[in-house]
This record gives C-alpha cells, sequence and structure tokens, in this order.
C-alpha cells in the first residue's frame, strides 16, 4: 500500500493512500497511537456518504466518537463556525486529551485543522481528505486556517495532523468539476518539480475531461501518492515557509488568489482559479525566465484538455484582480515575489516582477488560447 | 535596571522591569530587532493614560503604528473581537512582517497575543503590561487565548512575546482593588517558591490593603521582578505545561477558577478567586500534604492583611463552583490533578484529591476566618 512518510521530527506522520481505507480508519488511529474521545467534523455531503462507515469503524476500536456536522461551502471557514464549534465541543465535554477528525475537503480540513491548533491550545487531529484537491494538497503540510471578511485565510497556525487518510475511493463520488480542479494542483506539481509526470497526465486528461473517472481509477493511487510525496519533500525542506522553497508550491497560486478574491467565494473555484494564474505565470516565464515557448505551450494544452479554463470569465474584471492583488499575503511589506519556472519540473522565486509585469500577464487571460 | 531574562531556545525574551520605561520603548524595540509597521492593541482606559507617550516614543525610533482601541472588559476576550481587529488589521495592510504591542492589563495581553498567534498563520508581539496581575504573570510565558460562552480561556495558543516591559510607574494609577488583586498571584509565588518574600510582603500589606501604594513605590521594581523571575523559571522548565511543573502555579487555581465562572464575568476579579482558592487548598494541604497548621495560618493572615477575601461573598453558591469546576480543563479525562504545599515555598501536584475534598474544602470557604 503506498503510504508516504512526512518526516519532521516530533511533528512527523504518515499518509496512507488507497482505494477503500475509510472502514479501517479506527485501526490506523490506534496503530498511531491515539486515544481520547473524538470529534468528528464533516459536513452534511460528506457526512451523507462516509460518516457511518468512519464512526463504525471507529466505535469497532472502542473510541467514543460525536459527530459535528455543518452545512456544506466556503463560508463556514470563519471565526463564528470556530467559535460555534468550539464552544458545543466544550458543552460535550471535549477536553486537551481528545482528537479531532477532519472527513471532507479543504475547507473542513482547514477549519478543523485551524481548530484543533487552538481548542485547549491544541489537541491532535487526523486529516480524512475526500477530494483530489485535500488529498494532494492541502491536507499535508500543516497549514490550517479561516477567511476574515477581508481576505481568505488570513488567520491560521501551522498544526501538523498526526495521521492521513486518503482513501481514493471517496474521489469517485466527487462532480466532474471538482475531480477536474483538483487536477490544477497536480499540473503544477508537474510544472514546478516532476516533468516526469507529464506523459501520465496527457494520456489521463481526455478521461478526466469528460468525467470518465472510472477509466482511469486503477491510477489514482499511485497518482495521489506520488504527489503526496512531491507536497511532503517540500514541505520538510521548509516546514514553516521561511526559506523560499515552501513558496514554490505557489506556483500560479499569487495571480490565482486574485481572481479568487475578485468574485464572491465559490463562484470560481480554487483550481480553476490556479489554472488561470498558471497561464499567466508561465507567459512571465517566456518573458523573464527563459522557458522555451514550446514548454509553456505543452503545459498550457495540458490545463486545456483537462477542461481547466484558461481564459477569464467575461464578469471578472482585470482592476478587480489587480486591486485584490496588492493586498494578498504574498505582497510582503510592499515586495513582490513571483513564482516563476526556467525549465519544465524547476521553478524559482523572483523578486523583479513589476506590477506591471502582472498587469500585463493577467491582461493575457482575456486574449484567447490558441 | 532589573532585567529578567527568559530563556527558551528560539523563544527567548527579555523583560524589563523598571520605573518609567515607557518613553523608552521605541528604543528597546529597535534594541530587540523589531522591524515593520506596528499595530497597537489597548483599551480606551489605558490607551487615554500612556497611548500617546507609547505613540510618541515609536515614531521617534521611525515606527510606523496604527492604534486598534477597544472597549475595557473581560467581554472583549472573545472570537468576535478577534475578528473585528484583525479585519481592521488586514484592511489597514498589515502583513507578516507587521509586530503587535499589547498595551493593558491581562485581558488585552491575552487578547492580543492571540491575535498575534493566528493573523498570517504568527507575527512578533510586545507586552507592555500595565497591571501587577499582567506583569508578574500573564505577560510571562506565552500563554495567549480567548474565552467561549462555555468558558474561560478555552481557545489559545502558546506565542511567546519578543519582549515585555514592565513599567512600574504604571501601577500607581491603578485603581487599590486592581492592585490588590494582583498580590494574590505575588502571596501563590511565595507560597509555591519563594517563603523567603513573605516578610517584605507582610510588611508591605497594611499600606497596600489601605492604598497607599505611594508609601511602596520605591519595593516594586525589585518586587515585580523578583516575581517575574519566579515565573519566568518555572515557564523555562515545562515550557508548554506538559511535564507538571507549570501546573505548580495552578495552585489556588483550580477552585478559584470555579468561583470565577460561578458569577458572570467581572463580578469577582481574578486574584479575589485566587486568594479564596488557595484558602481552599492550604485546607486540603494541612489535611493531607501535612503542612502545618501554623504555616497555613500564617497565609491566611497574609492574604486578609492584604485586603483580598477568605470567605464566600453571599451570593457565591457551593453548588454552582462544583458544578463549574467539573468542566475545568484541569480535570483531564476526569482525573483531578490539584495543587498542594507540604511547606512554605513547596508544592507538588496530587492526583489523590477526591471530589468530596474539593466539597469540603469549598465548604470551609463559608465558615468565617479565625
Amino acid at each position: 500500500m503506498p503510504t508516504v512518510s512526512v518526516n519532521l521530527g516530533e511533528n512527523s506522520y504518515e499518509v496512507h493512500v488507497k482505494g477503500n481505507l475509510l472502514p479501517g480508519t479506527g485501526k490506523l488511529m490506534r496503530q498511531t497511537g491515539i486515544t481520547g474521545k473524538i470529534a468528528l467534523i464533516s459536513n452534511e455531503t460528506v457526512f451523507a456518504l462516509y460518516g457511518q462507515t468512519v464512526i463504525d469503524s471507529l466505535e469497532t476500536e472502542n473510541f467514543q466518537v460525536t459527530p459535528f456536522i455543518i452545512p456544506p461551502g466556503e463560508h463556514t471557514k470563519s471565526l463564528s463556525q470556530v467559535e460555534a464549534i468550539c464552544d458545543d465541543m466544550a458543552k460535550a465535554g471535549f477536553d486537551r486529551k481528545s482528537t479531532i477528525i477532519a472527513l471532507g475537503g479543504g475547507v473542513i480540513g482547514d477549519l478543523s485543522g485551524f481548530i484543533a491548533s487552538i481548542y485547549y491550545r491544541g489537541i491532535p487531529f487526523v486529516q480524512i481528505p475526500t477530494t483530489v484537491l485535500s488529498q494532494v494538497d492541502s491536507s499535508v503540510g500543516g497549514k490550517t486556517g479561516v477567511n476574515l471578511p477581508t481576505g481568505k485565510n488570513l488567520v491560521g497556525a501551522f498544526h501538523h495532523p498526526r495521521l492521513v487518510i486518503a482513501d481514493t475511493e471517496t474521489l469517485s463520488s466527487l462532480p466532474a468539476n471538482v475531480f477536474i480542479e483538483g487536477m490544477a494542483e497536480i499540473i503544477k506539481h508537474a510544472a514546478i518539480r516532476d516533468a516526469d509526470m507529464l506523459p501520465l497526465l496527457e494520456n489521463a486528461a481526455p478521461a478526466i475531461a469528460r468525467g470518465d473517472i472510472a477509466s482511469i481509477h486503477s491510477l489514482l493511487p499511485e497518482l495521489i501518492a506520488r504527489n503526496v510525496a512531491i507536497k511532503a519533500r517540500v514541505v520538510e525542506a521548509d516546514e514553516k515557509e521561511t526559506l523560499g522553497l515552501r513558496a514554490l508550491l505557489n506556483f500560479g497560486h499569487t495571480i490565482g488568489h486574485g481572481i479568487e478574491a475578485a468574485v464572491p467565494y465559490g463562484e470560481i473555484l480554487h483550481g480553476e482559479a490556479v489554472a488561470l494564474g498558471m497561464r499567466a505565470a508561465l507567459f512571465l516565464s517566456v518573458k523573464y525566465a527563459g522557458l522555451p515557448e514550446s514548454d509553456a505551450a505543452r503545459l498550457l494544452s495540458l490545463i486545456h484538455t483537462m477542461g481547466l479554463p484558461l481564459c477569464l470569465p467575461s464578469e471578472i474584471k482585470e482592476e478587480t484582480i489587480l486591486e485584490k492583488l496588492f493586498r494578498d499575503k504574498k505582497f510582503e511589506s510592499g515586495q513582490i515575489r513571483f513564482v516563476l519556472i526556467d525549465s519544465l519540473g524547476h521553478a524559482f522565486v523572483s523578486q523583479s516582477i513589476t506590477k506591471e509585469d502582472l498587469k500585463e500577464a493577467i491582461a493575457c487571460l482575456n486574449t484567447p488560447w490558441e
């Protein structure tokens, strides 16, 4: 079974990746040495599909488990939701020896991880990611947090899970566009670290784009594990994003975040915004980092074939993106740090990209692709 | 000048203790290597007294400073207040290179420290405590947090300040009862760690009780620094309260927290509740830990002479205290960990105190003292 270790000293943990892992949740938690009461945080949609399987598995191992179920949606990633769940947990007698399980996608993982980081000044938590995006990206690396009215992920904490259980079977139930948006992070990994993954992705893209997940089903454990490993190696090298290495994972994300911020939450999926952000970053990579045009074209073609957007929807205005962008947390003290690639699989942080460059790159998202 | 170092590896910091330090705030911050924009968090009362002095000092050192002023009171220690301040900071362009200053007592320190721990996943902060309680206790040790509707300090983080500036001159402006409540933590330090401090406290107590702070004014820097050092040594030995040493600081606090929780916030001061909690803990220390009756009587006499309560106000019912108590976070998974002293200056954690014992100890708070 593909298991990826994330080696961070006393914060180390294992990411189990395989189909049909959920019925073994309780056993994996016991093997990890987890004890105490369990708060299972999930949303209504995911809980209806997988909640009972997880609860049965926990009860078989004699865990005492209480579910805390919230509506689906990005709006739940808020401090008022944090307060509501923490207060319910306190009323239910959860204490510093308890453990939280996050069952769901990135919203549930970020929210639950943040709650785990502050409840009684920090308790253990387990991630059970159920989307492509959360399996290959947000469940690994310890970044947790919620949104402020002013912007996404502006408050949070570094708090690593004790265990991640990525059951690839859960990906079969995803709506096609949610499966596809997760592929944006996988393409990003190929672009910055693992060009050898490109042929595999190019083969799978047409089936994924038409929502035929069944035909690539057998590839998933290997593909997810490979991407978890990429993320894990970067996180190990720069746990708290202080050395500039972890920043490489932001390829396509700086402008992507600006695009997400330019419309109400949920109108564009994170992965779709990242796809657009990658197109803009590839434009600048060709212009300033010597990336061959043909390599940029290859990535753009993959993004397109995968069913991800390369052109801005008409309701998103360039000016709004720019306005949001210059409030983004990557613009530390006014200095722009922007990730470029100079070849397939190799990224670096540039400090010479100007606001004019960003404007030009975003303008190119209004031009048709090929 | 009495300066106490808190040695915690990369989290080390200095606590400066002296009169008239505020005009040197900017210089001390530069010496500590602090750069970036400053968010000054304070309450209306404290800001009116000292805000301009601090701002002038920062501006002299070319810091750019923005004040964030909230009403006084424990009710501001909430997640909704956290969200409001964080959102205002985001709108004002504060980023991960910014620093927060907490100017005020324990509420401001706990709230601002918690904000610093989660804003952009953690930014530096400086404590400028302006009460006895916050100078000798809450500003040192890195515990930050806010309240939930269900209970106090149930969410928070360990986040150490980069610098603490304890200007003893600010203590002159405190209302007498607020000065006096701080003495409860100082008496606690004498009880658990520093019996040699007792004669000094016994001499000063009558003046403090009648609100004559002027006559003991010259003692304050030495007294505060001595107590900061006691707290610092305990925190160094057990930074995250995992080894049981830091728990010794909870002497008088277990039952004290139950008493605080039994009435609406603010009806009894923290130090007053701790005084009552110490009486209960001394009762159990005599009964189970061999503490000589005469030693308990000496501490009770000091608490009384200092103007602190030894008997429960009539509106606080024993049953309410017990009900709140058994939800206290010290009762990990049902096991009671209770701090006793077996001699003046020596404390330990007992695991053999029962709920019946607690009931009896609380009942003694309804009997007259002497």
